[in-house]
């Protein structure tokens, strides 16, 4: 891949860059095709990176499919697929991490200690292998990218950070692999994450305050039957992920829940 | 820096690169003659690192020098001078570190907490900016030289780290900036780190045991008047840093001293 790379850089191709842990659905397909209009080259990644899952979560039993997932790389021309083994990423020498302060324990990272360093970490490295000019990411994991975002920024990497929009199901439902884990029940039921990120939409335009429409949110999600938990849900700063006590500008309104043992995440941007 | 160095690899020329902390000597004069042999273009830096000093360290008084220093790199043909200043390092935004886990926190790492944290973050970042090809750097820093060394490889960074011999001065004391620190009696007291060392290699070329080297090299330092504290002495493995309890192949031969408020080191790599 370095070769690959560096030779494309020689050619002056302008290399564009889609990360991904496989089991690709259309918001992947998204990605392909935003880095397909705006390079001259498209690489994507596959790897389930096992460090940035914690112990109990799902790193064995993650949806994987690649011969589906190449079948999809080829139908989007993707030129080239980088597929690397767990012991080139991880050999048993391997001693380095990466890790952005303060972003990584907020949010979702409350839930997943060294979730975000694994892929900071994970990221980096495929940074260095696949030397894009420019990198995709989609905005159901906006935490994800606002701290790639600030590696980025940080540590000096000339990678351009592009955030795309969310795909969503028919009902509203983000893309997302973890979604196959749903029984049909938890599928409907799954709906709530939207429907509540649309109220408190429209409650952020009525000009509630941030702990009222975060009462409604807890409200909305915990009604549904199937909702085991809300791990956070609330109306927050995009570029710090402090709650808000006010709405001044652009706010990040976010939700983790489960639904059984399923963990899902979804998000809006909403203006004001 | 970065549009300097984009244009140098356009131009398919190769990019040598030393990063120092200025107030150069003849150690870092060899460096910039290693990489002006190796290279098409000789890069180095000049940036005192506040990340990579204590509380309690130098960072205040580090030796400053940077007319003296830029005669020196015009005498020695260097082609870039790339000098930051640290707001542009680390802005009021900046999060992210890069640290090399077991290795950073043995030998020095044990006395200076966080001080390869801030080495690894800075060169990750100084690396990402100037791209260079190849990297310099003098063994006198052999834990500095190992944990880089580790850090590119872990984060499958594309540049050769190339660690070159320590400069000493007539009675052997390792060139360093902080050699300045020293009154004239310190100075000369300073010459037992290189007879120890020179001692210990002797010792274990007669086969004696790792352990009782180290008394003997406790011994000699601490007869020293004006040594007023041992950090480390000893016989080391050169990749793990761990003790050794004998020797079978290459090692590493450590001092950590302070004479006076200034603490010195130095290292020889003995084969047996």
């Amino acid at each position: 891949m370095h070769e690959t790379s560096k030779r494309y850089i020689q050619q002056r191709k302008s290399i564009g860059f889609v990360p991904t842990m496989g089991a690709l659905h259309k918001g992947h397909l998204s990605l392909f095709r935003r880095a397909r209009d705006e390079n001259d080259i498209v690489v994507a990644s596959i790897f389930v990176n096992p460090i940035q899952f914690g112990p109990n979560e799902d790193y064995d039993r993650y949806p994987r499919d690649i011969e589906g997932d190449i079948a999809k790389l080829e139908r989007e021309s993707v030129d080239v697929l980088f597929l690397p083994d767990v012991k080139s990423i991880y050999p048993a020498t391997f001693k380095t991490f990466v890790y952005v302060t303060d972003l990584s324990d907020k949010l979702c990272g409350a839930f997943r200690p060294n979730h975000f360093r694994g892929v900071t970490t994970v990221v980096n490295k495929l940074f260095n292998v696949v030397k894009p000019h420019k990198a995709y990411f989609g905005q159901k994991d906006y935490q994800q990218y606002l701290i790639i975002k600030r590696m980025v920024e940080d540590l000096n990497i000339d990678i351009e950070i592009i955030l795309c929009p969310t795909i969503r199901e028919e009902d509203g439902l983000a893309m997302s692999s973890r979604n196959s884990y749903l029984s049909s029940e938890e599928r409907i039921a799954a709906k709530i994450i939207y429907k509540t990120l649309l109220e408190a939409t429209n409650l952020i335009r009525s000009n509630l305050q941030p702990s009222d429409i975060k009462q409604r949110m807890l409200q909305m999600l915990l009604e549904e039957n199937h909702v085991k938990e809300v791990q956070y849900a609330g109306i927050y700063d995009p570029e710090s992920l402090d709650e808000l006590d006010e709405i001044k500008r652009q706010c990040l309104v976010a939700i983790a829940i489960k639904i059984g043992e399923t963990r899902l995440i979804d998000n809006f941007l909403v203006d004001v």
